[in-house]
C-alpha cells in the first residue's frame, strides 16, 4: 500500500528547512567534490560525510569493509583495489517506533579524470558557476549523496516526528564492482525500502542492465620486426578482435525485451575501455590488453553473458587459425553484476513519482538507467529500491556537472518522501 | 683497389691469439650482457668496453655526445631519451702512418626485454649454454661488438707493424635514433672505411631500408558509455586506423625495386610496436596513442615516407566522417633515418667477402639488411661502410641468443680484414 503523500503543511516545514540549509549543503558538496575519492581513496570523503550526518543528527558509523570475508560472496567481485579495507558510512536516525523504515544510500567513489587535457575545468575544483557545480563526482553521484544528507537533516530538524528510521548509506565502490553495497546489505540495517539518488535527471529509474566487466589477452609470436609474417603481433590482432566483439551488442539487443527499455533502439553498449600493449616500436609486441564494459540484458544470468563473450572471443581465435598463437585469454575483472528491475506498481515508485510531482508540478517521468548501480543488492535481499536523482552532464566524462536547482528540487522530493514512508508518529 | 688478403703466416698469427684470448672475451661477452643498457642507460656499459679497448692497447676515450648541440642536425632524431647526455666511446690504435685507417663500429644500447614472462632465460643473465650465449643484446650486439674488440686486440697484441688507424667505436642511442653515431661522426676521427658488426649471421650486408618511427594520437568525444552512438571511442577508431594503416608496406614494397633485395617478397614491413589507450572500462576513452616502425624504400627521403604516411592517416580521417571528431594527430618520434646502400664491388665489402672466405672456406654471402642500422652516417661522408657480425635468434624478442662459435669466426675474419686494410707496415 502506497503511504499518502506528506500533509502540504509538513511539507511546506520540509522545503523551509531546505531553504535555511541549502547554502551551506552547497559547501558541503563543492567541499566533497575536492576529495579525490576514486577507489581506494575513498576514506577522506567518508570521514567528511560523517561528521555532516553527526552535524545533521544522526548516529553516524564509519565502518571498515571485510573484502576478505566478503570475496567468497557471490555478489562480490574483483576490481583491482577489491582486496583493500575501507570504510562504509551508515548514519541512522531513529524513529519512535512502529513505521517503516527507508534508506538513502550512494556511492562517494568516482571514476578517474584522466585524460586530464580534456578538462576545461578543474576536476577537483568544486567550483559553482551559476546553477552548475563542477568536477568530478558532482553528478556521479555526491550531488544526490549531499541531496539525500540534506533531505534527511530537513526531516531531523523539522520537529516532525517520525516513526519509521531514517537510514543514510555512503558506500565505496560502486564503481567497479558494488563491493560497497554488498557490504552494507550483509551487515544492515535491514531498511523497508531505499532510494539510490544516482544520476536520473529527477527520473524515477527503474531498471538497469546486467554489466561486466572484462579484460582480453592477446599473445603474440615473436619474429624481428622487417620479417614479414614471420610473426604475430599482439596489437594487430587485439585490434581486430575489438572490431570482431563489436557484433555482441547487435546480438544481445536483438535478444533484448523489457518494458521499461521500450523505445530505447540501442540500450545494450559494449564500450572498449582501455588497451596496453608493446613497448617498444621495433618490437614485435607479444601482450596486448584489452577492458571492456558490456550490458547485457537485465533478466540474464551474469554466465549467460560471459558465455556470450567467450563463445565470441573463441568464434574470433577460430578465425584466426595464426599456427603457434595462442587464443585470446578472458579475465572477468570489476563488474559481474546481473540486471535489476523493480515492479513500477511498487509502494516506493509511486510515492517518490508523487512527492516529485509535488515538487516539481509533474509526476516523474518513470525510465530505465543504462548502466549499473547498486540496486540489484537490495532487491536479492527483497528491498524495494529505485533511483532518483539530480541531473548534470559530464558524466564519466571531462567538465562533469550537476545542477544545483535540479539537486535542491531533489533533496526536496527526497525529504517529502521519507518523510511520508516513515509514517508521522 | 681492392686491398689483398692477408698473407697466410699473419692470418695464422691473428688466429692464434685470438684463439688465446677467446676464453677472457666470452666473459667480457657475459659481463657485458649483464649490464642492461637499454637507453639511456649505456654508461656503465661503455665503461666496461673502455677499460677492455685500454687492455686491448688502445687510446679509448669515453665522451659526452652533445644533444643539445646536434638537435639541428638533419640526421637528429629525438626520441624519449634523446635530450640526455651519455657517453660514447672511441678507442684508437694508432698506426706508423701512411696506411688506410678502419673503424669498426657498432652500438651498446639494446632493445627493453619486455614483457618479462615470455624469456625461459634471465634476459641479463649472459649465461653459456654450449655454443649460446643468452641475454638482450648478446647478439644486438654486444656479440658483435665484442668481437670487434677481440679482433684488434688479436691484431694489437699480434706484433704486426700496421700503417693506418684502427678505429674502435661503441656508440649509444641506435636502437631508437642513430644519434650516437651522428655524434661519432660529427666528432671524428675521420675514417677510410667501416664494419658494423651488427646482426648479419655471417653475411656481408650491403644495403638497408629506410625507418621511421611514428606516433598516431586518436581523440574521442566524450558521452556516457550507456548512450550508443553518442561517443567517439578513440580505442575503436585506433583499432580501425590500424587496420588501415597495413596498407602503407604493401604500396611500398610495390614502389621498391633495388638489385640488393631482388628475391625478398615483402622487405618493407610495418609494426604495430605500442598502444596505450583509455584510463577506466567504463568511461569512454578520448585519448589512444600508437606507435609504429615502418621501412620504407631506400631511395626514398624521408619526406616522402612521411606524406605518404600523412596521405594515409588523412584518407582515414575523411573516411570517418565523424562530426566533431579530431583527425588523428601525427608525431614523428623516434627513427627518422633515410635508407643505405654500398656498391657490393667497393674494396671493404670484396675484401671482407675474401677473409670470410678464408675463415670459413666459402666468401660470405651478400644480403641486405631488413630494418636500419649506422651504415648511413658513415655514408653521409663518404665513408664506405659494410655490415658483418655474427648469428644466433631472438632478435628484438625473447630468449635472444648469440652463436659463440659464430662470434669467434667474426673475429677472425675482422682481425685479418682490418689488418689487410691498415696495410703491413
Amino acid at each position: 500500500m502506497t503511504p499518502e503523500r506528506l500533509a502540504a503543511a509538513d511539507a511546506a516545514l520540509l522545503d523551509a528547512r531546505i531553504d535555511e540549509l541549502w547554502a551551506g549543503y552547497v559547501d558541503v558538496l563543492s567541499d566533497l567534490v575536492r576529495i579525490p575519492s576514486t577507489a581506494p581513496h575513498e576514506r577522506a570523503a567518508q570521514e567528511l560525510l560523517a561528521a555532516r550526518a553527526r552535524a545533521a543528527g544522526m548516529d553516524a558509523e564509519l565502518w571498515d569493509t571485510d573484502p576478505q570475508g566478503l570475496a567468497a560472496h557471490p555478489g562480490f567481485a574483483t576490481a583491482d583495489h577489491s582486496r583493500q579495507v575501507r570504510p562504509n558510512l551508515t548514519a541512522v536516525l531513529p524513529g519512535t517506533g512502529g513505521g517503516r523504515s527507508v534508506a538513502v544510500s550512494g556511492h562517494v567513489d568516482v571514476v578517474p579524470v584522466e585524460p586530464l587535457a580534456h578538462w576545461t575545468r578543474n576536476p577537483w575544483g568544486g567550483t559553482v558557476d551559476g546553477d552548475r557545480l563542477y568536477g568530478r563526482g558532482a553528478l556521479d553521484m555526491k550531488g544526490g549523496l549531499v541531496a539525500g544528507l540534506l533531505a534527511i537533516h530537513a526531516v531531523a530538524s523539522s520537529g516532525l516526528p517520525r516513526r519509521g528510521d531514517l537510514v543514510f548509506e555512503s558506500v565505496i565502490e560502486e564503481e567497479s564492482t558494488g563491493n560497497g553495497t554488498l557490504a552494507a546489505r550483509e551487515r544492515g540495517p535491514h531498511v523497508d525500502a531505499a532510494v539510490i539518488p544516482e544520476i536520473t535527471g529527477e527520473h524515477v529509474q527503474i531498471a538497469n542492465p546486467g554489466v561486466l566487466w572484462f579484460e582480453v589477452t592477446v599473445t603474440g609470436t615473436p619474429a624481428y620486426v622487417g620479417q614479414a609474417g614471420a610473426s604475430v603481433n599482439a596489437i594487430d590482432v587485439a585490434a581486430e578482435l575489438i572490431a570482431h566483439l563489436r557484433s555482441l551488442p547487435a546480438r544481445f539487443n536483438a535478444a533484448f525485451r523489457h518494458p521499461a527499455y521500450d523505445g530505447i533502439d540501442e540500450p545494450l553498449t559494449l564500450n572498449t575501455g582501455t588497451i596496453r600493449g608493446g613497448d617498444w616500436p621495433s618490437n614485435v609486441p607479444l601482450e596486448c590488453v584489452v577492458g571492456f564494459r558490456l550490458a547485457f540484458p537485465l533478466d540474464w544470468p551474469v554466465q549467460r553473458a560471459r558465455d556470450e563473450v567467450l563463445t565470441c572471443v573463441d568464434e574470433f581465435a577460430a578465425a584466426q587459425r595464426r599456427p603457434g598463437a595462442h587464443p585470446p585469454r578472458v579475465r572477468w575483472h570489476g563488474f559481474q553484476a546481473p540486471g535489476f528491475a523493480i515492479d513500477p506498481g511498487e509502494p516506493i515508485v509511486a510515492l517518490l513519482r508523487a512527492e516529485a510531482e509535488g515538487v516539481s508540478g509533474a509526476p516523474a517521468p518513470v525510465s530505465p538507467m543504462l548502466g549499473t548501480a547498486d540496486a540489484r543488492y537490495f532487491a536479492a535481499r527483497g528491498i524495494p529500491a529505485v533511483y532518483y536523482g539530480p541531473g548534470g552532464g559530464g558524466m564519466h566524462a571531462p567538465d562533469e556537472w550537476v545542477d544545483l536547482a535540479s539537486v535542491r528540487r531533489v533533496a526536496r522530493t527526497l525529504a517529502r518522501t521519507v518523510a511520508a514512508w516513515v509514517g508521522r508518529a
